[in-house]
């Protein structure tokens, strides 16, 4: 699993560089797009498309556009959130976030780049794929990472902090937050793939189980593991009473309800996808168990 | 040409209010798409890809959602340009300006749910255009208000604050600030028209005179308009020494510049689109003559 993590780390990395290559100016835009962009991240989002197309017997490059595209998105999200209006965060992955290298007013236009530069990308490089399947995943790549998906979890999220909130509230965030751009590239590997509609709605179920099971991981982290593991201040989430599993459930529970999600997100693809599945599962067990 | 100027306003608001009506929650997110966007625009973006589609006798319910993608485009930048680590602007038309009335971590999200939104509304509301051609034109909007267009100028912009910049630098920040999105519409008319290649490029060069006298003539309002008629403390732009052509040609060579370009444009559809062409010409006048 971990050779495969990194290879479709690299490829995505890669494509995103060879991509950025083709802009030159202004440059302190080319540069934070760059300096944002190759933060570290582990490239969930791009392994998860690939890792869907690999499942299908889908060529890898039919998604190089669109992973990219995802992860610029993401990208985008997490250095706006940094932002001293948002987060206030200094430091992601262990590096000054974008912002207080180049500057508020560059952080918040960078991460406009980043955003526009996506649907660029998804929209010019992505000729290997038919147009009328591309317009759908265009729409369904909006929806998600909009005020449909990531940016209403986002506001309802800023929304309870310093509030205690029921686990209705709690589910809609993580389900928006980060669960829709966790969805999107399994539904997107899906679309490309032709996969049948109910097929299709069991793999949306094991994303969703496992984007649920990263960020509940995400808060456990944030208070067991240490500045050297997270690569930001320990228990910065707790400090702005964020709404986390383990504010409402506490930690053993949490555990518990991490480790059923996990047992339930491989029981779809054991009993529904039998062959090829191997990365499926082990990516279920590498959420679960991984300490960064 | 004020009637139909008000038509199209009238038509491209109630678009996208019935766009946005499809969006519920979070409530505090659609309240500031809604305000951002109905801050009393002139709908200059809107109103071109009409023109366009109405010359070349194509239906107008064909640039419904690109016209309302433009504008949501154009709003969400003037909602990111207003904020404290940008233009620091308390009003607008008039109007508090949206992060005033929803805070700054808001006004930021609010921006970014509306570019986001008009990706959604452009690729999942013109199943009346066909797909290889709105494929062409999600690339053309994504190019020309990003980096490489409207956030490109803008980036430059900032850096030549307090500067004294050339010429070409000041005909880049206008071509690309404000000038691609006023190129777009135009294009995208004469995409979903199939305008052959070299007449296109006929249109695209008139948008592009109409658009820079458009900035001139905003220049040229920021230093003798009064509030009342431009919305905004008078001389704002000249405080932070922006970069204007009365900065460096002076007022009166400014004005006569301005003229030329109305002209030219002018010239450009007498000499090659005869039919139809009332509201180009009319337009370019009423660029030049208007007081806010």
């Amino acid at each position: 699993m971990k050779t495969y993590l990194n290879e479709m780390k690299n490829r995505v990395e890669n494509k995103m560089m060879e991509y950025l290559e083709e802009l030159s100016y202004p440059k302190v835009m080319t540069e934070g797009m760059k300096y944002a962009l190759l933060n570290g991240g582990k490239r969930l989002r791009p392994v998860l498309l690939y890792m869907t197309l690999d499942m299908l017997g889908i060529p890898k490059d039919k998604g190089d556009s669109l992973a990219s595209a995802i992860e610029m998105i993401h990208s985008y999200s997490l250095v706006h959130d940094d932002l001293p209006a948002l987060d206030n965060d200094d430091y992601r992955r262990g590096k000054l976030t974008t912002h207080k290298v180049y500057g508020e007013a560059n952080g918040i236009l960078i991460g406009d780049s980043l955003l526009t530069y996506a649907f660029f990308i998804a929209s010019t490089k992505s000729s290997n794929i038919d147009n009328d399947k591309l317009i759908k995943i265009l729409g369904l790549i909006s929806e998600y990472s909009g005020i449909q998906g990531m940016i209403g979890g986002q506001v309802v999220d800023i929304e309870s902090e310093g509030k205690i909130v029921d686990l209705e509230t709690l589910q809609y965030i993580h389900a928006h937050k980060t669960g829709r751009l966790i969805r999107l590239p399994i539904e997107i590997g899906a679309i490309i793939g032709d996969l049948e509609e109910s097929k299709k709605n069991l793999l949306v179920k094991y994303a969703d189980l496992i984007g649920l099971a990263f960020q509940i991981k995400d808060d456990l982290l944030d208070i067991e593991g240490s500045f050297e593991e997270i690569g930001k201040p320990v228990g910065s989430d707790i400090k702005l009473d964020k709404s986390t599993y383990p504010a409402i459930f506490g930690l053993e529970k949490t555990k518990e309800i991490l480790n059923d999600k996990i047992i339930e997100a491989k029981n779809i693809i054991i009993e529904n996808f039998p062959e090829n599945n191997e990365n499926f599962l082990n990516l279920a067990d590498y959420i679960m168990n991984r300490s960064k």
